[in-house]
């Protein structure tokens, strides 16, 4: 029984990727770079998307945005006059707890991509399963609140590990916290070494200039990046 | 395809409850009361246990405690001399992200049910699919944190539907947050009117009685709860 699970878990992960390459290859194709956002419920994702969309000098951006339920997240960024679809994953299974490739597949007719130069996809907000499934992406960026706790590279690896970016969010709330920042950077190299990391406040604005110019290199310079 | 897909997951589902119902008549015939306790990674369930389970006048108290990967959480509880059992669910599917009843079936050998007044099980740090699988408890209840945001009952609708008790943890922060504790409690109202609320703060102890209470009923006086 466990075997079979398994390999009808495999099989589905086998189909993901197929799919993410010709999502991958109709990105190129339109000449976009494309960023997959991941993060716990309530991290910062769209918070720190407010911040900088509107700043990227030239640099034509689009969201795609998914959640369980509702458009909350999608009408925030509208406000900032870019492009947002919105893909709810609610119909799947009460619900589905990530995007996979196949969702992000059926909202491109609805994108504009020969206009792009980088599509955001803001991932559902959950630690485990968005890690696991590529949708097409050239980098991965999560968001780690301080107020989840230093243990949190050590509880859900495989998303650290999945990233080549982490944003360190909320440090304005450190002095409120029993929180050590020392802690958290020696668990997350412990999972992942390479990852860049940004230590930033979407509240206070610490921080954001450098998530910007992040940005602005993923879809100018990509090349910098590796 | 997609009806195939949905058809496996129902069985899968079905399979579920029936696994959970033979791990609640076990529960039953050992005069266990069993809590299911869910929330977004870092809300702070594991310190809202700290607190309390300790305390219980004389209830007989395990906890059966869901992780991805690691047993900190676990290594915690045990400094309070109560017995947890661990598992890990990272075998599964890269990690899955929520226990299913026969995950907790097969971790009850090594609990000492007889010997038990109430079970506690913490759940995966998951807002999505653990509100979707039951275990065989008898209540659930899920901790949201107030640095999580006001939106997150619309977000993840079916989680905060799912329990009879919902804990909004971390209020000593209000004051360093943007945040309405207002508009949650009317988002919480709109997605589910039955469920009680404790406004706590593991940290400061604001509320720590209230949910100590609220553990002692369910343990001896279950039938006050419904």
């Amino acid at each position: 029984m466990h075997r079979t699970k398994v390999s009808v878990v495999e099989g589905v992960l086998d189909a993901n990727d197929t799919i993410a390459a010709a999502n991958r290859a109709d990105f190129e194709r339109a000449g976009v770079r494309v960023l997959n956002l991941m993060s716990a419920p309530g991290a910062g994702k769209t918070a720190l998307l407010e911040r900088v969309l509107g700043a990227l000098d030239g640099v034509r951006v689009a969201v795609l945005e998914g959640d369980v339920q509702g458009s909350l997240d999608a009408a925030r960024l509208a406000r900032l006059h870019v492009p947002v679809v919105q893909i709810d994953t609610d119909p799947g299974f009460g619900g589905e707890c990530h995007l996979d490739a196949n969702m992000v597949r059926s909202a491109l007719p609805q994108l504009p991509l020969e206009e792009l130069d980088l599509l955001v996809i803001e991932n559902v907000g959950n630690l485990v399963c968005p890690a696991e499934f590529r949708v097409g992406e050239h980098a991965r960026a999560m968001v780690c609140s301080v107020a989840e706790g230093e243990d949190k590279p050590l509880k859900y690896p495989l998303m650290f590990r999945a990233c080549e970016l982490v944003l360190v969010n909320k440090l304005d709330l450190l002095p409120h916290l029993d929180f050590d920042l020392d802690t958290l950077l020696v668990n997350l190299a412990a999972v992942n070494p390479d990852a860049e990391r940004l230590l930033v406040s979407a509240r206070s604005g610490a921080g954001i200039e450098a998530w910007r110019r992040w940005l602005m290199r993923l879809a100018v310079h990509p090349e910098a990046l590796a």
